[in-house]
């Protein structure tokens, strides 16, 4: 083997002769000739680049033969067809990478695959292995006759061409379109060039004592420290994981080649102990003798990525912070969901069952009866049924079904819609914008490419995948949840659970960032502290709402004609919103929680079909006519900027003074039970101080009534919610009032790119495949726009406020990515839904160890005076 | 007269005895005693901030009158009553204002008011004239118990002590927080402080030798050069302006009184030549001697300024750019306008027939037959009819029938709403957001405030004031609308127009911003040249659309399955908007001209009710299921953040390419009839370089082609809006590509104030009265928000192109304070509607007055070669 680097400006005038005196080399060592008819040397060659960058030229084996050299490896392996098999596979490769015929389009047919099916079709047989040596031979000469017509050349004979041609292609192929655009993308620079290696073949099809073989250094799936891989003998390339026959476990060898098994297994250690990870291995024999054809760093699943990295630093293999770089923060995912039967899942697809494939919005899996809307699911719930809350798409009205429910499907809505976001929040498995469903809410049914499903069909959703199959496939909890949230299961008898436990204290103690989480309920807080929140980033309020008995006195509010009637209303839902503010201040024993005053528009509270609004009406004691009316007029062109955030409470300051009243008084009810409370109130969609003015004025003045008629004192914060442009972009004049920040990413996303993550479905897709945005920016925070305006915020708002506690609580805060970007530009937490909360710390761990910036963590920490209040 | 001027910081310690020595020597010049009953001094208190700014004391008269006072006062004029009334009015003033006995709400009674209308209940009588002096004394005693039983306090008898307290007051409202917030707005420097004038009292009702009157220097109407004046003799106060006495023209004084009338001639010459403005004065005759009460710089119709202002040029008493930065920009509109006959107006509005108020949306006045429709619109247009258009809101699909009504009255919407925006541009009158029309299309009816208007009912709207009239109110054309646009009226007598025309010489002279127009249509194009237009800044292709035999192939193109069939639909547009562009080009003879592709989201181009859709259903040969189901594919939560700007180019590339090729194609013809063009093509919506680059290449590529198939050449940019934050942000990648940039300000105040325009209604007028934003952001432009993008934009993409031509397409551009932003930051050009283009050249030659920054008129001038363009 020899290796050559080059790019475009190292280029050395001299490679052709360097290449030359290296095969000479290369003869020398392995005892055969290149291009010579009885011993003949054949190589391979192949870019290093290859393995990880796109674009990059395939490789290509068997050079080095033509009609002469042919004759003598048939001669030297005593097997004409395998001779005429490795000529036609090298022309035909060499055709199609180095000649440039294998078709750019999908729907184009290579013209060898046409050949050779034309040949099939005239011997009468299915399978390229009917084909004998005189029908090679022939597609060989039908190859290079193709080859001539359609570049006017004739296929190099000669193997220092051939292997020319190969070499230039490599060279080559690392200034093509989709090569730069990789390096473009992953700042891999120009000037690194890309190697070229020519290998001298070996071939494990020499007969019985030839063989090749894949092997793991550690068990892959479950990352077990075992030896584990797949062999056969008189076999090549491919066949191994071909399925055409059935390869022999590695453990095997060990009694039918020790010699060799044993000289693998060192192999094996060597490697193990050089790169220090997993490897994934290739290897030949040859006539009795071990070739190794390749090494690399092994794919594995979450469970065994975890396992090993914790194995590997108690072997001391590894450091803790190698530990950490080894598990990507979102594999976690896999740890915590239930999951599918994995034999059972692939023998419903393979039955025919998967009905259509939606976007994978909530992990896990789940398997239910179907049901179209929530009033069902909650009453199926009750009856014992488990159901799969399917609808075009949801609405906070769902909220309940959608908690009764094992998972929802939806029609329509991206990544971030409405059922993805709370599916997500509330650990639900979701699969999402699944647009193949046409379902007919009236007659409660739906068609899934040609096939019906009715209400109480059983139906599997993979959340992880975003599959939809057909019928029950079963389901098995994770070991994580069992002993976090369920504890149905006892640390000492779970395995899994222990070394995520270690994962978990190493990220703890590399982080800089703190870790909150975005929770409505006292049972998602308690579960996201179990999961390792420190705090409540994002309380909203709105959700509370939609809980037992508190509806009725919302929508009485909202349809009030006078300050009077919705003052009313509010006093009723004071006392139920105080109830959950309590709940959630004691299930986070002095965690901090910051709570959101009402933030979305009135009219996702009103009933929009004429059915419920005569109902509504009739509770009301109200004219359906005025109902009707009242909610046409909360009917908005652009909803997502129109009458909602502070902007309600600014027009209705008795909805915050409510609020308010319900925070502080739950605040002292708890301070009263000796559990400590320190809330913090966030005025939603702040674009102009003077929004944030009006609304802290009312705040503060109900913290001192609360105060006085509880004879307590209690600190609390007043901050925002930077989620609009303009907010980022006077956050100088709006950190004059506000306490703290978060940005809310989401929203700050729509508005920066001026896209409704709702309607993006459209175009989003497309442009992720053009590459306009490469990931998905409600998933991934764009931090080129949207990025430049976090840090424009920050900026600004310390400038005046040097000590401003700044997160993040959109959705972005649980992404791996834009946890890195949270901690580059210096913000002091993020928050995210519960299950993600051990993605973020392992997201922030890994960030901290990539960009050891100064933290800001002294905010986090000890808020200056200025920044605590503490008034009678 | 004295005056003394203090600050909170500056207040002199000894101003108490100061103003005492400065009393005696008033007395000594008056040759009367402050305080003495036999010859009394009585003076009046006011602000010398007063009459500027909001917030500041009102005018104490009669000062220095106790009830020993009033007894000489009344002896020395012989007219007891007078005493009284003086007494009274002055406990009355000092009570409201000094001490604080005015009421702070509306709905409060005055104490003192409450006194009156006792006592004149008592009495039975109507009206304060009618009590008498004894009535007038039971008032001043029943003053000063109210006074003690609210202050405290007895009301001060010691003159000097009124005085003093009087002072005090004055410099303590230079602190309140009217005046405060005020200053802050206007930038007025808190350290001025205030002046407090104390004048002796002179009385206009001592006999019939005294008198008063009000003038000004020139006629504030038609700004004709006479002394313009009214005067009642014995009389005082207000009772000139009060109505009770018809006063008499200043004419007759100079017959009655020529002396008199002499010497106040002289004081107006002097007063003109001293402030060289026209001015507006007071003055009192108190037994037969000239008082000069106040002057002031004298309000004026806009017909007043313009003639006034060219007028004092030609008497060399002002400059050219004095003579500018005496119009207001917007007044302008009043000389384009047709108007309403003022008198019939107002006996309209006394008749009771005022309807209801609206938005002042499109200035002008309007008269005609109400309708509910725009098909009724076009039918009723068509039959000789005038009509008004009124809508609930109006949609794109309505621009026919607008076009075809005298007005457009809507019911929702605000000032940049659809229906304002089209009013505007096409220079129509038009009332929007006008919410107290009920509208029930069904029955083609309307309920106002009570009253019942049905289809065919004539009413009148004002656009300048948002009046909503019953019946008809005649209205008369504007002079420079007859010599500009109809040319029915000849310059030479048009006296008016010659005027208008100067001025705008005078500002073509001075500024350096150039002034661009938004026009779609031939005619729209023409008028606007008319105007001064030096080019169009914004085409929107998409109201071409709505023309005859386009909206078909339009629709039938949205509702195309496949790109072959949608091709199909865009080659029946080509020829139809080939032509459009065509007209617009040999209109503009040469001048530059933007086109924007296609920019709406497709569900305003198709029916949305259930009827209109079975007919397009029949028209196209479909089923009425698929024209619904492809309408309902279409709707979006967040059109305004959905799937329309260059997201349509891009997702079907079809439409750019017959867009680009209509325009080519057009550019061809025009070049070959020997006139010049040079089409500017802007992409819309652009927030990311890569949807500039995918859209560029496209128009590009057809360029190209339209070159060759044409033989000819021809110039041609491709810029993009700036209109979503992202844009803004990443100017400097987005000006690689993009040759200009075009604010899109509209849109750009949306995405970054997180705010709908059209949803805005609900809290935007609150917001304006909390002075949130004081002036709504849609109508004049944010410079803190939306202004620091812009600045971005503006730097970010002049860093990598610095001859970047940078213009504004929004409504702001004909908004005199958003075109002064535009000139300070240093755009290239302004571009508004035709009707605003006077408007746009007032307002940037005085913004260059008032900022002479170093222009960036290079770009405009000479592009360089980077930035043209010329392929074959």
């Amino acid at each position: 083997m020899f290796v050559f680097y080059a790019n475009k400006r190292t280029y050395p005038k001299s490679l052709k002769e360097e290449v030359a005196k290296a095969m000479k080399r290369l003869e020398s060592s392995v005892g055969a000739k290149f291009g010579d008819k009885q011993n003949p040397l054949l190589v391979s060659v192949r870019s290093g680049a290859r393995a990880s960058m796109p674009g990059m030229m395939d490789t290509i084996l068997n050079l080095g033969i033509n009609d002469n050299v042919v004759e003598g490896l048939a001669k030297k392996t005593n097997n004409l067809r395998f001779a005429y098999d490795a000529y036609r596979r090298f022309v035909q490769m060499y055709g199609d990478v180095v000649l440039g015929l294998k078709p750019t389009h999908k729907d184009e047919i290579d013209p060898f695959e046409a050949i050779i099916e034309r040949k099939k079709e005239e011997n009468g047989v299915h399978n390229d292995t009917e084909l004998n040596a005189e029908d090679l031979k022939d597609l060989v000469k039908k190859f290079k006759t193709a080859i001539k017509e359609r570049t006017g050349h004739d296929f190099p004979e000669n193997p220092m061409d051939q292997l020319w041609g190969a070499v230039g292609a490599v060279f080559g192929s690392w200034n093509n379109d989709r090569a730069i655009a990789y390096r473009k993308m992953y700042d891999i620079p120009e000037s690194w060039g890309t190697a070229v290696s020519v290998v001298a073949m070996v071939f494990g099809n020499m007969g019985e004592s030839s063989g090749t073989g894949v092997a793991f250094t550690r068990d892959p799936a479950s990352g077990r420290n075992a030896f584990y891989g797949e062999y056969l003998m008189n076999a090549q390339g491919e066949d191994v994981v071909a399925g055409i026959r059935t390869p022999i476990p590695l453990s095997r060898l060990s009694e039918e080649n020790p010699k060799i098994y044993k000289q693998l297994d060192n192999i094996r250690k060597t490697l193990e102990k050089h790169y220090r990870d997993m490897n994934d291995i290739e290897f030949t024999i040859q006539e009795g003798k071990l070739y190794m054809l390749q090494c690399r760093i092994g794919k594995r699943t979450a469970f065994a990525a975890i396992k090993m990295a914790v194995d590997m630093v108690a072997e001391k293999l590894i450091t803790e912070r190698e530990a950490l770089s080894r598990i990507e923060p979102d594999q976690l995912n896999q740890l915590l969901r239930p999951v599918f039967n994995l034999d059972e899942k692939a023998a419903a697809v393979k039955g025919g069952r998967l009905l259509a494939k939606g976007l994978n919005a909530g992990p896990g899996a789940a398997t239910g009866r179907v049901v179209f809307n929530a009033p069902d699911a909650e009453e199926w719930n009750k009856r014992g049924e488990t159901v799969i809350l399917t609808r075009i798409e949801t609405s906070p009205e769902d909220i309940r079904g959608m908690d009764a429910s094992a998972g929802i499907l939806t029609a329509r809505g991206g990544m971030t819609s409405h059922a993805a976001l709370v599916a997500r929040q509330m650990g639900k498995v979701c699969v999402a914008g699944c647009s193949s469903l046409e379902i007919d809410y009236s007659k409660h049914v739906m068609n899934v490419n040609g096939k019906t499903i009715r209400e109480g069909d059983w139906i599997s959703i993979d959340g992880t995948t975003g599959e939809v199959i057909e019928g029950q496939v079963p389901t098995k909890p994770s070991e994580v949840l069992q002993v976090l949230i369920d504890r149905t299961l006892d640390p000492k008898d779970a395995p899994v659970y222990r070394e995520f436990e270690q994962v978990m204290k190493w990220a703890d103690k590399y982080r800089t960032l703190k870790i909150r989480t975005n929770a409505d309920q006292p049972d998602q807080a308690s579960n996201a502290v179990a999961f390792g929140a420190e705090g409540i980033g994002l309380c909203r309020t709105e959700h509370m709402f939609f809980g037992e008995g508190k509806i009725g006195p919302m929508r009485e509010m909202i349809l009030a004609d006078t300050v009077e009637a919705r003052k009313k209303a509010l006093a009723k839902l004071l006392p139920l919103q105080r109830a959950d503010f309590e709940g959630i201040f004691e299930a986070m024993q002095g965690k901090p929680v910051t709570i959101r005053t009402l933030d979305p528009p009135l009219h996702e509270f009103v009933p929009h079909e004429e059915k419920a609004q005569r109902e509504l009406a009739g509770e009301m004691g109200l004219s359906y006519e005025k109902v009707h009316q009242r909610v046409e007029d909360l009917h908005e062109f652009n909803p997502m900027l129109g009458f909602r955030g502070c902007r309600l409470g600014i027009i209705y300051p008795e909805i915050t003074e409510m609020q308010s009243r319900a925070i502080f008084e739950a605040a002292a009810n708890t301070l009263k039970k000796g559990i400590k409370v320190e809330p913090e109130i966030m005025i939603p969609l702040v674009g102009n101080v003077k929004e944030l003015e009006n609304q802290a004025a009312i705040v503060k003045q109900v913290a001192q009534e609360v105060m006085k008629e509880n004879g307590v004192k209690f600190m609390y914060h007043i901050g925002t919610m930077i989620e609009i442009p303009r907010g980022a972009l006077t956050a100088d004049e709006i950190a004059k009032v506000a306490e703290f920040f978060s940005f809310g990413t989401n929203d700050l996303t729509q508005t920066t790119l001026g896209m409704s993550r709702d309607d993006s479905g459209k175009f989003l897709i497309p442009y992720s495949q053009m590459e306009v945005y490469p990931k998905d920016p409600f998933e991934v925070l764009d931090r080129t726009g949207v990025g430049s305006l976090m840090k424009i915020a920050k900026e600004k708002g310390r400038s005046v406020r040097p000590d401003l506690k700044i997160g993040i609580c959109g959705e972005h805060g649980g992404e791996p990515s834009s946890v890195e970007f949270c901690h580059i530009i210096g913000l002091n937490y993020v928050s995210c839904s519960p299950f993600r909360v051990p993605i973020a710390r392992l997201a922030a761990a890994r960030a901290a160890l990539a960009y050891p910036v100064a933290p800001a963590k002294a905010a986090e920490k000890s808020p200056s005076k200025k920044a605590k209040r503490s008034k009678r």
